[in-house]
């Protein structure tokens, strides 16, 4: 099975992060998603390449940043030099999308396009080839806790098809309310990566062991 | 003695957030300077709201936002929301200096002015009595690292004695590469409270105990 | 029949809002419609929320904003207090049109998508579900008095077939030089409701009384 | 005596102004003052060129257009066509700041320069020459109501004192919650124009003649 | 046969713009081709006004201005009056294309759309009516020497296929890394004006008039 | 006499590079000022990287970059490696002046720092020790043939006095409408450099050696 599960660390618990991380580490996780913000594409801020560079040194794991900033083509070497192995950028924030998706992969990371509930798939029409991965976001981006948007099943059927439809190999990473209802249903829609927040990872009252454990078995749907 | 020292929780070691707090807090640092940037004002991101809420579980001194961003107005509920004291924005990021310093002391917090080191002092000459402080940065803003700007010790100075003639008690803080050498001379100039980064509480091969001890040193200047 | 007619108070005149809203009032206009620009998204100022607030008392009819204005997220508060009933946003304007539209619904206003002449259809695919209408541009936004845009009237019935075949009931308002030969071919697209400006509710040498008659007829069209 | 009172469009009764403004001209105002805001500038909307002409066609009075707008270079000649007699621009809004005054005049409109609470007067170095007069901001900007800054009236008296060092005629304007209290400090510390708004002309209980004979009397202070 | 060539001026020799203009010229080149740039929406600076009133003077052939930078809607007259005859728009950099589009016809010049690689095509959906030509870029703007992106040959045809359907004559203009390869297939695909760099018309070691006749050859292809 | 004369680029026969400076070396000019516009900064565009290279080629004396774009800093390696030896940039323009001044001095480059007719001295208060020059407008900047703001002669004595107090060895370069009548009266205020453009270097009827020769006659005022 070829599922992965991506623990957001926006939701860790930001005073024991290399606990955290160990214990996801132990768990099974695929890789990190971390998510950077710049007040402007969206009205939060998180983290950055401090935060990255500290991840770097706790775990072997690939760092995927999701970038969520204006203008990201003057961020790929910052991302990259801070340890990241995958870089993604929003679709609605560059005027250079084709060309920052090749500079992301120039320096050696996966490159993925990134996009918010609203955007039309039209836009990935000439970029699919040269991006990785696709991030649906299945949310409005900038806030932890928002709900699931259910529009976005579709959009990950569509996109699904779209990529089948031009024998490419791009995955799909789904972002945002994923978790007891919503995971089995993206699946069966089409996702392939999923990145892991307070509805699932993070859930109160259970270990991260136990929640990577659980979120597993939402995947394994039908 | 009224100085104070404040670490720069950027230059913490992000996966142990919490064990070195504890150590600081033990130490007796005075407050937790916590820089926000937007990629924008700054070229660079550092943490956010979910970082300063990490912080505020683990200690009950103050917390200091020093936001690096453009337009800081629209962001004062959110860092007070998150658990922040005192909250410094820089007087080339905003239209409104007057409102948004009046805003924030209307939330509770204590409304610091941040000026770049080319900034000249006149943009202090009607807001001083609204701050509760000034952020003197020292070095460029952005990264940390960098060299203490010689030209900023007459700046202090200048500051200083603008306040005075005033019969104001603002506070002046300094940020930049502050250590053995640079301390004292912010002293003798007229500085009261010190962010203290790579050249002094976070200097390597020394335990955060002592390196708030040998700072707490470096003001002693008579 | 449910063809909805609504003034755009811009063309009204200024001097006597109150003697004119009354008229219309009394014609039995559907609703108003207030045009709200920020010399960005389009080069020119008109209205804002105390002009809101005046006809607010004014009249009980639904007053509907157009924010031709970048970031619309940042007015939604402002404009619901200032008694708006129905806002629009336009597509272009915004990072988050999903979750603006969400919060314009949230306010407990009706919530519109607004889309300039040239903006692709595509960009309704996904936020269709959360819009009670859309409105279509039939003339470049920012002034008064400009031109139909013939393809305007294929966009209208494009959209009504995309609303069709989702199923959904959401509602297309046109806005832009509707009158005499332009009202019929609308209404024979599609759409549902009509801003009546200069060539139609405001047209010269006839009372407001019977222009909204007039429009009427038109709107008639077999 | 030359001190001048100019109300603020903004705070009359929008569904009224031809009714409001025969009544103010009938008081003896001197002048009309309209505010125009972009959103950016200030979070806010208020009027535009539809509104100055209407009002061009009420009065003959000179119509004072209060740009708080960015990059005001752009709008000079809306502004003038819809038929303003003075136009002032912010000084933080604009790259070409003596450019910009110098284009209002060559309209035959007079130039005026708007300076925020926190703005330092050492912007007006090299541009009091080419401006007839200098709007003191002494609230901050974007909506009715606020407090008056105490700092405000030292600002007056130190402007005051440096247009007569340099032998000028230049007038300041005062805005922003001049009444009772304000008004005759204003007068002491050197204003000249006086923009009258829901403290002095827009008072509640009282008519408009009643108000503004009111505020002529507090610029009677000796 | 009505395939064009237009050389990019960029890639002349700058010091000897008059003698090579003269040869170009004199190999029968169709127009000339003259970047803008910005920094903002390329992050590079190219030409301006001045360089084309100095081309004006030195040929009759058409000057094709293309304009990469933001609010291209501010630069129309600028243009015109320099002495241009086409001139193109991004499609990314205007809210208003439609309307941006008719003020170039309005000017007298033919008026373009420009789209950059990643731009989907139904951007163009309600504009290709009034544009005289799509400029589709086939690397990503900004610099030259870059790599032809082989996606663009399926876009060069379904634009092709979009404007046959539409029974227009809109013109396809190519603009990047043509040359010995890419020439034949894009005439294949359907392009119809080819923008002539360092690949075919300044090629490194042939003269102008050889490199113009060999490139009139690549544009033979069957 | 270290007076120096600095054609503008800007206003050479752009079909005729090479000839001209040519002409303009022989004539003993000191070195070359080209002027880098981004239509926002300055509402006009000029020359780029290409142009400068150019120049580089068919000259030894030192290239002087004008920067008037908006975030200079994005900049620095970009003209650097065009071949630029100075390079001066808007005091308005950037939040990091300080910091860049320093960045273009590491790359071997003098730095200047240049400010608008409006712009108070106060800006240079803390960045006159890492200038190498200061560009003192004396036109409003964007285009060629503007007035003489005749403000600026004392502007010109003030900085002097300044540079003098601090013993510093900073030059000042005037830029705008530098002829006959000006020349002198900039000379004998105190400024260094003189930027030659449509008034000096480059006026008709003669030739670039005469108008040459002709300005440093009007450099030599006692």
């Amino acid at each position: 099975m070829t599922k992965k599960i991506a623990p957001s660390l926006m939701c860790t618990d930001l005073g024991h992060v290399a606990r955290d991380v160990q214990a996801l580490d132990a768990a099974g996780v695929d890789y990190y998603h971390i998510d950077i913000m710049d007040g402007s594409f969206v009205p939060n801020f998180t983290l950055g390449p401090d935060f990255i560079q500290a991840v770097r040194k706790l775990t072997n794991k690939p760092l995927d940043i999701h970038t969520m900033v204006q203008q990201p083509e003057r961020f790929v070497d910052l991302f990259q030099q801070a340890g990241a192995d995958m870089m993604s950028i929003h679709a609605e924030a560059t005027m250079n999308l084709q060309g920052t998706l090749t500079q992301i992969k120039a320096c050696g990371m996966q490159a993925g396009v990134a996009i918010n509930p609203a955007t039309p798939l039209s836009v990935l029409d000439y970029v699919l080839p040269v991006a990785d991965y696709v991030v649906l976001m299945t949310v409005n981006p900038g806030f932890a806790g928002q709900k699931f948007i259910p529009e976005m099943y579709q959009k990950i059927a569509q996109l699904k098809q779209k990529i089948t439809d031009l024998h490419l190999t791009t995955k799909i990473e789904v972002d945002g309310n994923l978790g007891a209802q919503t995971i089995p249903q993206c699946v069966k829609a089409g996702a392939d990566w999923f990145v892991g927040g307070t509805s699932s990872v993070y859930r109160a009252r259970a270990s991260l062991a136990d929640n990577v454990a659980q979120t597993r078995q939402w995947l394994e749907v039908k």
